[in-house]
C-alpha cells in the first residue's frame, strides 16, 4: 500500500492542554497512523514563551513566537488553536488559517460562542474544517455524537453538565453541608477553580459550551447572546437540604430544548430528580443528556476538562481530518425558525424559598400573590422556628410562566413578613 | 449549489427495524438531506411476506421477493440488512452486496460476530464499506464513540450492559425479590423476551456484540469463539439480596479487558459497586463503559433495542456513506499479538454462595480447601439457620486465579457438609 501523506499541525497554545496533545501524538503515534490511515505529524508549534519546561520535548518542531506566523507556515496543514479567549490572538489565528485554506481544530469554547457561526461559513468558504470537540465536555465525544452519531434523529433536547468546577463545588457542599463560599476557596486551592472563578461559578463556561452544542442540536446561529444565564453564588446549604428533602439534587444544567414558541438556551442552577442519571454524576465529572425523536434519551458521561480528556478530543478532530471524515461546523436549519425565545417566556416548576417571620397571616399573604399571577402550588414545607426569629418557608410550583413568577415573587419579596428575597430554582422533570 | 446524486438504498428485512428504518427515512428526509448534504432514497425493498401491514408505505419502492435480488439492484448503491441470523440469506445477501462493490449497513451481531474480519476485509477488497452502529447497544452510538471519538486513546477495558432483556429481568428480580423463571415468564408476556429466550439470557446476545466491540477497540480479530459465556438462569433472589447487602448489583456484564497476559473477552453476571454508574441503568437500558489511556472513563447509555433506537443507528450509518465518510470495519492490530487469553488466567475477586449444613467444624473445611488453592478471603457472611436445615454461606475473595478458585469450589462442593453446588459470581471493581 502507497504510505498517504502525513497531516502536518501546528499547535498555538502550549499550556496544559497542549502539552497533552504533545504527549498523546508521541505515545499513541503508531496506533494513530494505523487508524487514520496516515500519520499526524506536529511540524510547529507557537507559545508566548519559549523557555518553560512543559513535561515534552518540543525540539523537533519548528518555533514561532508570533501564532500568526503558524498559520501562515506552509509546513502547516491543520492549526490547533489552544490559546483560548474570544477576542485577540486566537480570534486572528482562526481567520487566519481558515483564510488560508488550513482547517483548524481549536478547544475554544468562548471563541465559538461569539464567532463560530461566522467562522463556520468562512471554513466552507475557503474548503477548510473548523473541527472543535474539545470545545464541550472534555473527553465525551458530544459533538460527533449530536452531529453525526444521532444524525437521524430531531433532537427536542439537550441537557448537560458542562462545568466541573460548578458540579465540584455543589457536590460538596451537599457531601459536607458546607457553604459556597468556604467550598469555593477549597475548590481554589485544590486547583480545582481558578483564582478568578467568575467564568465558571456564574455560568459563563457551561454557557458558551451550551450555545455551541444548541447550534449543533437546533440548526440555529451560535449566539452567546441568547443563552440565559445565571450562576450557582447564590446556592446554600439550606436550598440544597431542601432539595434532598423533595427528592431532588442541585446541578448547575446547560439546557436547549425545543418548545412551542421556539428554542429555550439556558443555563441555571436546576433542581433534577435524585434518580435521574444525571443527577448522580458527581465531583468534576461532566454528563450530557440528548433527546431526539426516534432514539429516545441517549446520556453520555466523562471528563469534562483535563490535559488527557481534552487532548483526546482534539486527536479525534485530527484523526477525522487525516482521514477525510470532515463534518460542516454549523448547518444551519430554515425550520429552526428565528431561533431562541426569551427567557421569560419559559414555562416550568419551580422551587421557591422564602424566610418569614412567624406570625398568622403570612402563608395567605404569600399564595394570594402566587394566584393573582395564576401560579399554582404543588408542595409546602414549613419547618420548625429558627433562632433569629426567621422561619423557612419551601414551596414548589405546577409550571408556571416565568415572567409571572417573577412579578409574584416581587411582591412577595415586598411583604413585610418576609425578611429576605426570596430564592428561586427551576425544577427541570 | 449543485445537488449530489441521491444514496439510493436497499432494505432487506421488514420487521419491527426495517419498518422504523422506512418511517425515520420518510419522517426526517428533509432534515437528513441537510444534515448529509443529499437525498437518502429508498428504491427497493425485500422481506419474506409481501402483503403484511406493516405500518408504512412500501408502494414507492421496488420490491424483490429474493434478497440477493436487491443485492443486484442496479439501483441500489447500499444495502441495509435486517435480516438477521449469522447464516444462510443474511450472510448470502452481504457477500453478495460487498462483492458486488455495495456497501452494506446492518444490525446483525451475531453475522458480525462470526463473520465480521473476513466480510471487512471483502468489503475493503471492493472498496466498498460494511457499516454495523446498529449491531451493538441500539440507539447507543458506541460504535462511532469507540472508533472515531475515542481515536486517539489506547482502549484498556470496555464493559457494558449489552442486552435489555437480561437487564430487565434481573432489575426487576431485585425490585420484587421474585424467582428467575417467574420473572422471565412475565417478561415473555410483556413482549421483553422471546418465546426462546436462549439467545438473550444464556447470554449469546451480549457475546455476539462485544466480540464485534472487542474487534474495534483492540484490533483483535473478531472471533465469537474467544468470548466466554455465561448467562444469568442460575442467579437467584438470594444472591441478588446478598449483593445489596455486600454494597453490590449484579448485572449482565460484557467485558472486553486488556491484561499483561492478553485479551480476555467475557459475558457473564458480574458483581459492581452500586455506586458506579453502570449500576444505576436499569430495565432495558444499555449502558457501556469505555476506558482510555488520555480520556479516562466515559459512559454511554441509553435505548438499546426497539424500532427507534435501532433505525437512528441504521440511519446514522447511511448518513456517513452519504457524506463520504465511511470508516473501515475493523483495523486489526499488530500490537493486539495473537488475542484473547483463556477464561481460566482471568484473574479477579469473586463472590461466593454456599449452602450448607450448619455443623461444627464447615466453615474450617471451607477456608483449608480455599488455602490450598492460595485463595484469600476477603469478607464472609455467615446468616440465621434456614427452616430446612442448610445455612447460606456467603464470602467474598481478593481477586485470585479462575482456574484455582475453581479446583477450590469443586473440592468445597464436595464435601459432605455442602449441600448444593457453590455458586460463584465474579466481582469487577
Amino acid at each position: 500500500m502507497v504510505e498517504s501523506a502525513a497531516l502536518r499541525i501546528g499547535i498555538a497554545g502550549l499550556g496544559t492542554v497542549g502539552a497533552g496533545v504533545v504527549r498523546l501524538l508521541t505515545e499513541n503515534g503508531a496506533l494513530l497512523t494505523q487508524r487514520a490511515g496516515r500519520r499526524i505529524e506536529i511540524t510547529a508549534v507557537s507559545a508566548r514563551r519559549r523557555g518553560v519546561d512543559r513535561g515534552v520535548d518540543l525540539r523537533p518542531y519548528a518555533w514561532h513566537d508570533d501564532p500568526q506566523a503558524l498559520a501562515q507556515d506552509p509546513n502547516v496543514d491543520v492549526v490547533v488553536e489552544l490559546i483560548g479567549g474570544d477576542e485577540g490572538p486566537a480570534l486572528r489565528l482562526v481567520e487566519t488559517a481558515l483564510g488560508n485554506g488550513k482547517s483548524v481544530v481549536t478547544a475554544n469554547k468562548a471563541l465559538l460562542a461569539h464567532h463560530g457561526s461566522r467562522l463556520g461559513r468562512l471554513a466552507r468558504q475557503r474548503g477548510a474544517d473548523l473541527a472543535f470537540e474539545a470545545s464541550v465536555a472534555g473527553g465525551i465525544p458530544v459533538v460527533k455524537v449530536l452531529r453525526e452519531g444521532l444524525v437521524g434523529n430531531r433532537i427536542s433536547r439537550i441537557s448537560g453538565i458542562l462545568n466541573g468546577t460548578c458540579n465540584y463545588i455543589l457536590s460538596t457542599m451537599r457531601d459536607t453541608g458546607r457553604a459556597f463560599d468556604d467550598v469555593l476557596a477549597d475548590a481554589q486551592k485544590l486547583g480545582y477553580a481558578e483564582a478568578d472563578p467568575t467564568l465558571d461559578i456564574d455560568g459563563w463556561d457551561a454557557a458558551h459550551k451550551l450555545a455551541v452544542l444548541a447550534g449543533i442540536a437546533f440548526g440555529t446561529p451560535v449566539d452567546f447572546d441568547r443563552v440565559y444565564v445565571e450562576g450557582i453564588r447564590h446556592i446554600s446549604p439550606l436550598d440544597i437540604e431542601y432539595a434532598e428533602e423533595l427528592g431532588y439534587r442541585i446541578k448547575l444544567l446547560g439546557t436547549a430544548v425545543r418548545t412551542d414558541r421556539g428554542i429555550e438556551q439556558r443555563v441555571h442552577p436546576t433542581m433534577v430528580l435524585a434518580s435521574e442519571a444525571i443527577a448522580q454524576v458527581d465531583g468534576v465529572f461532566n454528563a450530557v443528556v440528548i433527546e431526539g425523536d426516534h432514539v429516545g434519551r441517549v446520556v453520555l458521561q466523562g471528563r469534562g476538562a483535563g490535559a488527557g480528556p481534552t487532548a483526546s478530543a482534539v486527536v479525534a478532530d485530527l484523526v477525522d481530518l487525516a482521514a477525510g471524515r470532515g463534518s460542516p461546523a454549523f448547518v444551519e436549519s430554515a425550520e429552526a425558525g428565528d431561533g431562541t425565545v426569551s427567557m421569560t417566556e419559559h414555562d416550568g416548576p419551580s422551587y421557591i424559598r422564602l424566610m418569614v417571620r412567624d406570625q398568622p397571616g403570612v402563608i395567605a399573604d404569600i399564595a394570594a400573590e402566587l394566584r393573582n399571577e395564576r401560579v399554582s402550588m404543588e408542595a409546602m414545607i414549613q419547618r420548625r422556628h429558627q433562632p433569629d426569629g426567621a422561619v423557612p418557608v419551601v414551596l414548589t410550583t405546577h409550571p408556571s410562566k416565568e415572567a409571572a413568577l417573577s412579578r409574584a415573587l416581587e411582591r412577595i419579596g415586598a411583604l413585610d413578613s418576609v425578611l429576605e428575597p426570596p430564592r428561586m430554582i427551576r425544577i427541570e422533570l
